[in-house]
């Protein structure tokens, strides 16, 4: 605590640097661009090259393999990273050329003012050259908006490209083994065969898809959270009154989007959230995410009862003028479901939710979140943040999963889209928490049935109470399910879940774990070319590729290092057996060996064994079939 | 490596001990033991005692809470371990008492006699006093044979004891929260409400479960496999060519069920396979299983074409005299399904399934296996082995999932079962591998349909390919998942899959992933009881009682180690708050303000809020109760 602390005081402007760690590139892999219709439409992929297949089993030349790369330009070699400075705003242009935005002369939030002009801050504050830009007087200026007028944002391109992870590019023979997937079971999603523009625009106007890209976050890298796209994870960090400093949150934020974060949220309760988040903000690649009420909260010294509409409309102004790409809102935690969780094994366990059940029985009125919805809707249309409803009365823990207080909830969350719908400001929806297995499709079920398909974005759900400490696989169990069953993006958990505040490492094997259950459910869904990294990983495993196979994998560094353990020699890599078992028992080695038995037969390749033992077959049925012979 | 080879020839029989971390009590926990209807039947049982609530929220007394205990006499205070003399053997009166099993002179097996006489072996040996039992000439001396003659053992009310952990002691108010549960969906189980000894019996009897129990290991503390019975877990432990000691192997098993391994499998492949079985053995409180073939390997020295019946039998033989409780047998790979595992990814990825395609591509021939299988069953009834019949085809990728030559084993696997029936003989079945999630369920189904119910025990199954080093979590999804949907056993994974032996780190990472799993699959299957422990573990957070909190978790001292990381100081582990939010913003701490905020309103505890609510949702309709109100 007191290092934290101490790093905070040290922390300078004139002297923050980007984390090595982050700035690495990723063994065998490069930074490519795929350019769209436009030059400035530059949509970054990792390519990751492998070697050929041995002589002795082929000599087959193996393509790259693309992946999504939410890590931005800290992976480009081309890049110098400054994060003083910030990260190039590449959507400025597209922005500006709209025409429907006008640049303010400064924060308009009185806090944001405050912050501004505040002389004890000036070490640690962000050095922004760019003037806050809003919506011109009466414009509606999101995604959902343009999409609606049949308008395809360079944004949607972007993001059609980006999706299909240059899938249209596998053409060739040895492509075919790699593209080869399952049939999927999509439970009603709607998964093109290839992502175009204009299927972007179309899933955006209907609500099915939201983009979150505030007009004063130009540096994000467009990306799309809908369950009929790859399914996303989101990385929570943010310090507490306990801990985190401003270097430390920024380096969880680059070392989150390194392994996979595509959303991260700030989720600080801490000292100088402004001015955290400012930097989050200038060095995120991906939309970041808020709680408002968070900071609202630290604005009356924690006493919910003295919150007030006033109080937090300054303060989604503030975040919005500083680029935050969606809010969660606790709005659907109405006044009279706050009795309904009287009788739960754990209460209220969202921060949010239990903020507002106190503020809404402090007064015996209704939430102002609520009340003030349609207010609300106005702030975010005109910067287009996106709604992330939050589940203010999810469960938190097994016993008081799907239960009254749940549900209601969850309807009037259904409602508010549709007045957000109405105002075409973009939502997903928050949802569970804790859920036993046979009890999470029913939470998708009626997210679908009350929310019209519109994008679901889920804690998990943690399948058991009993594991913390483990929580990341406790609930990547119960969010592969989900996101198998459509929900659109998976907010990871942590293995300090219930315990403390995740650092880096946590950070990390909850990234790691999120990818997991992602990637899990994408396959689930068949997802098209979602097989593809497992494929190529596959063929490089039973070849005794090692680096390939490592390189192929989420965490190539923590693959090599394991193998290393057991067998550190160089040699070992290119060996045609492994530690597990020696070089008399590996199964993969005996394969090949069949293989090549079959082929010494004197028939070719691949139809060796399929020809050696048919014969074999018919002679075995010719002398009767029957199990114990005679001799 | 060197280390390794080295510790291997430092172990010695005289100065071999015990792994003091295996012997460590678990913090608040005591070793209990229930008495069945006769004196010798002690069924152990961990009691997790807690603290009371604090007097402002209640001062309420919280139950002791009674969990399955895997470890054996280890976690016992009062027995004193010395691994060199191994554990009592407490069925042994039992096992004699039935008076069909004699008392051999010596090992039958050509190798048991060779390794017992071998001077060089002299320091490694175990010390074994007892010599090996056998079946009568003619009997069967099964647990199965018992139950079908109606017979119930004193293993099968040792079981019904343990299964029920105590649930039926928990009967005042209190208990009533705790033993509130989700009803489940179990797919067609028959989950009763108490497990008695004449279920077990019954289950048993109709090959629904098993009990692996060779009558040469008498220490093994009785436990069962079957669909209708909690999940279990097994890890698999063993050297390879490359690397550790029995000292390690022995450490492995007494950190694997110290975790809450359920049984143990002995996979090695390397050096004195012979001598590290009977040191795990004789240690061991939990059923050990063993694949025999590995060994035979050994003894042709690799040349799987080298492999004949009588080595193999001889191997059985040695095994079963040794102990093993059951064993694994590819009897499934025949000959005419090789040639479907050619357009394979990953071709053949079981190591015995690899041993035996080529055994059967070598000589043309059916394999022995197969063709020897009702010799087979006659040697396991005569010691009591269980079948646990290898899935020698299953699927080493996505790619691979479901497919043709999978499947046709599995219905040989089916014909098998119903052969080793037939002899009374305990059989469970192994199933996949790698199966992304939305092809799983067809595995169970089949299962169930082609070998009537016997038990399922699965490697996972991985869900995705891509991510080696976290193969523990990608397995771990389709683990809880099959477990849900009716198997009866799953086969950990360690983080090491793939890459490396495991070592004890990553054994009990791969224990504490499958216990979640396992968890996980019994709640929401709606086994009975399963939900007190995370209702209790809840109910602790709920009330800040961190220390009940970490007690009641899988892992006690990893979840006491992420809490001190932030909070170090003894004082906020009773605090009402911890360092993810802080004080202001903990949403547990302002749940309970809000409860007692409602009390003070004048009406009594828990309808303090269901009351007041009550009347201002009134208040609220009768103004029109619309949302947008005018002031």
């Amino acid at each position: 605590m007191s290092t934290t602390v101490l790093n905070q005081k040290n922390f300078s402007n004139s002297t923050a640097q980007v984390d090595e760690a982050a700035v690495k590139p990723l063994p065998n892999s490069r930074k490519i661009y795929t350019t769209g219709s436009r030059p400035d439409i530059q949509v970054p992929m990792r390519e990751i090259s492998q070697s050929d297949t041995a002589a002795s089993i082929g000599a087959e030349k193996n393509p790259p393999i693309y992946v999504y790369d939410t890590s931005g330009p800290y992976t480009d070699p081309s890049v110098k990273i400054d994060i003083r400075s910030g990260l190039p705003a590449l959507r400025e242009n597209w922005i500006d050329s709209r025409d429907d935005t006008e640049v303010l002369s400064g924060p308009n939030s009185a806090y944001g003012k405050e912050r501004l002009t505040d002389p004890k801050l000036a070490q640690m504050r962000f050095n922004l050259q760019r003037k806050p830009r809003r919506g011109k007087t009466g414009m509606n200026v999101s995604q959902m908006h343009y999409a609606r007028r049949g308008i395809i944002t360079p944004e949607m391109e972007f993001i059609a490209i980006r999706e299909n992870q240059r899938i249209e590019t596998l053409n060739t023979q040895d492509h075919e083994l790699l593209k080869q997937q399952h049939p999927g079971q999509d439970f009603g999603a709607s998964l093109p065969k290839l992502i175009t523009p204009e299927f972007v625009r179309d899933e955006v106007a209907r609500g099915r898809a939201i983009i979150p890209a505030n007009i004063n976050h130009p540096e994000s890298e467009p990306m799309i959270i809908g369950r009929n796209f790859l399914v996303k994870i989101n990385a929570n960090i943010g310090n507490s009154a306990l801990g985190s400093s401003i270097q430390e949150e920024v380096e969880k934020m680059t070392w989150a989007i390194r392994w996979g974060g595509d959303t991260v949220m700030d989720l600080s309760t801490g000292k100088n959230i402004h001015e955290t988040r400012e930097w989050i903000i200038r060095n995120s690649p991906v939309p970041i995410g808020t709680v408002p009420i968070y900071q609202a909260l630290e604005k009356v010294d924690g006493k919910s009862e003295e919150l007030t509409w006033e109080i937090f409309r300054d303060t989604l102004i503030e975040q919005a003028e500083q680029g935050v790409d969606y809010f969660t809102i606790h709005a659907g935690v109405r006044l009279a479901y706050v009795p309904m969780t009287a009788k739960r094994m754990t209460g209220i366990v969202s921060r949010g939710g239990s903020i507002m059940a106190k503020w809404c029985l402090a007064h015996h009125q209704e939430s102002f979140l609520y009340t003030h919805f349609e207010e609300i809707c106005e702030i975010m249309k005109a910067y287009d943040v996106s709604f992330s409803l939050g589940d203010g009365l999810r469960p938190g823990s097994i016993y008081d999963a799907n239960d009254e207080a749940q549900f209601a909830e969850l309807r009037t969350l259904g409602e508010l889209t549709k007045i957000a719908w109405k105002h075409d400001v973009q939502t997903m929806i928050e949802g569970p928490g804790h859920v036993p297995m046979h009890l999470i499709k029913e939470n998708m079920d009626l997210q679908l049935k009350h929310c019209d398909e519109a994008p679901f974005y889920t804690l998990g759900p943690l399948t058991t109470d009993i594991a913390p400490g483990y929580d990341h696989i406790t609930s990547a169990i119960g969010a592969a399910m989900i996101g198998w069953y459509g929900t659109a993006m998976l907010c990871y958990v942590t293995p300090k879940e219930h315990l403390g505040l995740p650092d880096k490492d946590d950070v990390k094997d909850g990234i790691i774990t999120y990818k997991i259950a992602a990637h899990a459910a994408d396959l689930a869904k068949g997802h098209p070319g979602a097989q593809i990294r497992d494929n190529a990983l596959s063929k490089a495993r039973f070849e005794f590729r090692w680096e390939d196979q490592f390189n192929l994998s989420l965490d190539p560094d923590k693959a090599l290092q394991f193998h290393d353990e057991t067998l550190p020699q160089e040699g070992a890599k290119i060996a045609h057996f492994c530690s597990m078992c020696g070089p008399h028992f590996c199964s993969m080695k005996i394969t090949q060996d069949v293989r090549e038995y079959a082929a010494k037969q004197g028939v070719t390749e691949d139809q060796a064994l399929q020809q050696g033992m048919a014969q074999k077959s018919k002679e075995f049925k010719d002398k009767g079939a029957e199990i114990y012979r005679k001799l």
